[in-house]
């Protein structure tokens, strides 16, 4: 369920709290993503200690690595991965179309082969949401067709069409121990996007996705489709832009009265060694060049001494220097990477909690 | 300085502690090994934690990257990677032995270039000394010629010949915050081991290593030389075998005296998934199958829920299952090759332990 908490009178942004029988996450959220089981690099313990309250997990991964099978022998992913926090899982969908380049949509799902093994698979509503079953997750999302930016208008529709056809069909496996979400498509054609909202919210889903969003389109563009598309959305319901982004674009979606957000940006520019940092930690200040990010591999941090973070809660990016962290990526210690990520992913989840100060406090 | 606590009755083993002005570590120790500035995987955080009281640190690497002006900057290699307890440096004289294709080896010291960039460096006694300066360890190591097993008597007269002169170059540089040990060599010849394990005792190191072993001969041998070896060293200084080794090679060598150790195994095989685990947790044997080795990216621990290492003071080798494991190992996760070193190093540490107990019991 979803308690909403406060909505600012400035703009659609609001704070609430998420809960299942089990748990609860303070929204706006970010998920940090754990695409086979694990954060690139952390354990559940770290991101325990990180304080992340929701993480994401994909579907599609998930099926093919370790499988159905021993997922349900484990007992599901949390016990698996040692998580006793939320979970969200997408459908599988979003992967099919990005991962598999042999695949087929029909009007009972879409067969693909697995990018690993070139296994056939089909996948329908209602597998994705067996497979979620065994995945035990938290929050669900309904299995839909997210085409390609370049599609046509044409194409669009047949993919709401089936999105739509999709979501009836899985909506009838609501139930009390998950939330389970539709996701609305309809790439930048606004009629698409409301009549589609509109259907979805007609079932009377736990939550709403908005899809096929921050796949080529400018972000001013995202944001109109989020302006026009949220105001379909009941206030009572959770929503989720799926997929995005860098902490602006983050921002500006809250004001649009977004609660949820996942993206690859902290665990993989982690990894490539760009750095994200708050430009005045003593405030929460969300104003243009609100945050920083240095790439730590360049030369001019080999003699900076300074710490990591000084403001982290992680005492190696207190204790340990730049000029360390510099070192670290030049040699390729897998160390780099590690630090590299606490920082970013920590920064990201700070960034939330911001946020929800700026909502409370009628900032935003 | 070294203080031996007891000396075994039944061996030439023996338990003490290496001490400098900061800090001490109790022998027989083993030293995780940090070539870069790190142990792979492993902050020096989580080295504390696993209980470490000593690493090895790496010259050559040191001098190459990050390179000697910016450990001087850093303050030294103890505040450059977060570490305040006892750094042992080799003299790089090994790497150049073995990394380095073009090097020349003159009365002065060896000439070869960097793996890296090919940068001609000229390494002396005096140099290698210098740069352990500016990395700041507790316990050095002079330079030494380490010929390849395949070497002929000739040629092993030679290094020892060269090893014993450079030695005495160096010897003049004791200080008393440092501890400065000499280098035996002389392959598995019996006169020219102990021709030089006494020149090296007469000028007074502070410890003796014993190097040139495990570089293709039978462990047999490699026992037989520390026998007589160990015997011309002083009993109030410490012992280091050089670049051992296997759990049960560890244990035969402490029987003749060694107090030292380091070896890349507890790391390198947790890189290949390669766990190291005591039989029987609870008592302190070290008889035939006292440990035992999984390959945990067999497939037979897909669906292995029980813990990784159910005695582990690591929460998430108790938490987490070998199946999860086993499951990250198959999707290249990070998060494995960091659990498994985790769970090596711990061993080898808790190796340690046992045969410190088991000394101090009058049991080896």
């Amino acid at each position: 369920m979803f308690v909403l908490r406060k909505k600012s009178k400035k703009s659609s942004a609001r704070v609430g709290i998420l809960k299942t029988a089990r748990i609860e996450a303070h929204t706006p959220t970010f998920m940090p993503i754990a695409t086979k089981g694990a954060v690139k690099s952390l354990s559940s313990a770290d991101l325990r200690s990180l304080g992340a309250e929701i993480i994401l997990s994909n579907t599609y991964h998930q099926i093919i690595r370790p499988g159905v099978k021993i997922l349900k022998k484990a007992g599901g992913l949390h016990k698996f991965m040692g998580w006793n926090k939320l979970i969200l899982t997408d459908s599988g969908g979003f992967q099919v179309f990005s991962l598999s380049k042999i695949r087929k949509i029909l009007p009972q799902g879409v067969e693909f082969r697995s990018h690993l093994d070139g296994e056939k698979i089909f996948l329908t509503p209602k597998k994705s949401l067996e497979a979620q079953e065994a995945i035990g997750s938290d929050i669900r999302m309904v299995l839909d067709v997210c085409p390609p930016y370049s599609s046509s208008r044409r194409e669009i529709e047949r993919a709401v069409e089936l999105t739509l056809k999709w979501a009836s069909e899985s909506v009838k496996f609501k139930r009390p121990n998950f939330l389970l979400f539709g996701i609305v498509q309809g790439s930048v054609y606004k009629d698409l996007r409301l009549s589609c909202a509109r259907d979805l919210v007609e079932m009377d889903f736990d939550g709403y996705a908005i899809g096929g969003l921050a796949v080529g389109e400018s972000f001013e563009r995202a944001l109109e489709v989020l302006d026009y598309t949220a105001q379909i959305l009941p206030l009572s319901k959770p929503r989720y832009m799926m997929g995005v982004g860098y902490p602006e674009q983050i921002v500006e979606a809250v004001k649009k009265g977004i609660d949820m957000f996942d993206c690859v940006i902290p665990t993989r520019e982690a990894r490539h060694g760009k750095l994200y940092f708050f430009s005045n930690q003593d405030n929460d200040s969300l104003k243009k060049g609100f945050y920083k990010t240095i790439p730590i591999y360049s030369s001019k941090f080999a003699k900076d001494f300074s710490p990591i973070n000084r403001a982290s809660n992680v005492s190696e990016l207190r204790v340990l220097t730049k000029a360390y962290l510099n070192h670290l990526f030049r040699t390729k210690e897998p160390l780099a990477i590690r630090l590299a990520t606490l920082n970013n992913v920590e920064f990201y989840l700070n960034l939330m909690r911001k946020i929800r100060r700026n909502i409370s406090k009628g900032k935003i």
